[in-house]
């Protein structure tokens, strides 16, 4: 039993982030149960059927009972409504903590729920791939990766101090901010690349001079690296920008106010602002390596021969 | 000795695509020469002591001297000026191509100089990576990307099928388009791409709000993607944006005018709107890892400790 043992564990919702968590309480011994509770019966089948807990459980009320540490890992804009849901059935002294990708929205959506007693912390692994679903999910995800956690003012220090070390135990790095803070540096670091993503996709998708064949069979010049963040959930996506609203906002003002600046640099020839402007970039790639952020391996690592036709 | 043998080939620039295509001629033993060039000394050298061809010689001309096939290798912006230059050497009969992300700035550039009895058909790999030097080369790069040739009216079957040969021999697919074409293709599958993903870390760059320390930090959420592209060659895409100006402009419009849209979506929170964007995009992926140009690895593959500290 290490300092991060809970004897139960309560997951609610169980897609990519709910399932890499269930996997890697179980490799890492860190509950007793694991009750699992989905709101599709069919996703619930599923993550019994991958053994992903000890409890499957549909309605999210009767998981939470007796847990000391609840996990909510569903879109931001249901969060309110689990929240209503478990709160008649949540132990006191039990911690509460959600994944969701905006923090301000969880909040103001989660706090009114919540009985005393019940330590309520807002938190967001930054972690995923761009695949979806309890099949998905895989115990390393969280490893090397950043967790923030936003807790509310006046939060328990010992109800904090364990989550930090469960998420640590699950090899991720613990920060802490407000969450006014968290969604603006979310808007730019996740939020903005995965609306640029959908966009440009949506654009290639729109051409009448460019096939699609063409588009796919070309896409190894640059195209494809955008599509796999525009393949992303959808519903969660939706979700985040209708509840990261005004950050989200702000940032593609600022971006596309920056693109029309270099597209005026491409109309007029500026051949020295455009080299200045791609010169700058490559300091932040290099410091995104060296802090063990991604890999220095050409094209992300991609095996070389990336899916062949043959 | 192959079909696709040349006695004598001359690569002029030996950078990421010049040095891959020195190595894989020399793995596949396609030609009994390599003669390699490079206006920086310094290149040249480093080229010399990698191995990568049979001569090593400072003058584009003098490497052409006697060649079957020449291959520029070179920034497009400096593809006038190579013409030029090797104009006087050239063999008769002797195939001359470029690698050149633009075509029909390149043509425009080129042919003028080329002396009659010189097959000049342009061409374009589509392959390469974020690194940037003779260092950055392998023989592999080609392996199951597709090359593009964008020969003028009249161009010699014969010297077509020789070079499409030697592109196969190197593991590429070939494809033939007119160069107007290629270059409305290559804007939004490369150009674009390339031209937001600098866009978006030059915002992320110039925020006072979010710190540098923080995108760095949780890159991991999406940004870092677009952080490889944006540590591609300068030079390389400075003369990109300056010579295929009008297609860039086109799409660059195309893209904003989208991004408005979603934006206001955005504003209006409008979910249905954006959960529909949000899906159509997934198709694409999904094809295109059909078409062997991506993995369905999650992350591309990358290492699950991308470059973890310590």
């Amino acid at each position: 039993m290490t300092d991060v043992y809970f004897d139960r564990i309560a997951l609610i919702g169980i897609g990519l982030i709910g399932s890499s968590i269930a996997r890697a309480v179980k490799a890492k011994g860190l509950a007793g149960t694991v009750a699992i509770s989905s709101r599709s019966r069919e996703t619930l089948a599923r993550a019994r059927k991958l053994d992903l807990g000890t409890e499957y459980i549909h309605e999210a009320g009767k998981a939470v009972e007796g847990a000391d540490l609840v996990i909510i890992s569903v879109p931001v804009g249901a969060s309110g409504k689990v929240a209503e849901e478990i709160a008649p059935y949540l132990k006191p002294g039990a911690i509460v903590t959600d994944v969701g990708s905006t923090k301000g929205s969880v909040v103001a959506q989660m706090l009114p729920h919540m009985p005393k007693g019940v330590h309520f912390i807002p938190g967001h692994p930054i972690a995923g791939t761009e695949h979806s679903g309890p099949d998905a999910g895989f115990a390393e995800l969280f490893q090397g990766r950043w967790c923030i956690l936003t807790p509310i003012q006046g939060t328990d220090k010992d109800a904090k101090h364990r989550l930090a070390a469960f998420w640590r135990a699950l090899g991720s790095r613990v920060d802490e901010m407000d969450a006014e803070h968290h969604d603006k540096v979310l808007a730019i670091v996740s939020h903005l690349p995965h609306i640029i993503a959908y966009n440009i996709v949506g654009t290639a998708d729109d051409l009448e001079t460019v096939t699609e064949s063409e588009v796919i069979k070309y896409s190894a010049s640059g195209f494809r690296d955008f599509t796999r963040l525009a393949a992303s959930d959808p519903t969660m996506w939706r979700d985040v920008c209708l509840h990261n609203k005004d950050a989200i906002l702000e940032m593609l003002a600022r971006f596309s106010e920056d693109l029309a600046y270099l597209q005026r640099a491409i109309r007029w020839g500026d051949g020295e602002k455009l080299f200045n402007l791609f010169t700058r970039t490559r300091a932040i790639r290099r410091s995104i390596i060296d802090a063990g952020q991604d890999t220095s391996a050409p094209n992300f690592g991609r095996p070389l021969d990336a899916g062949q036709e043959d």
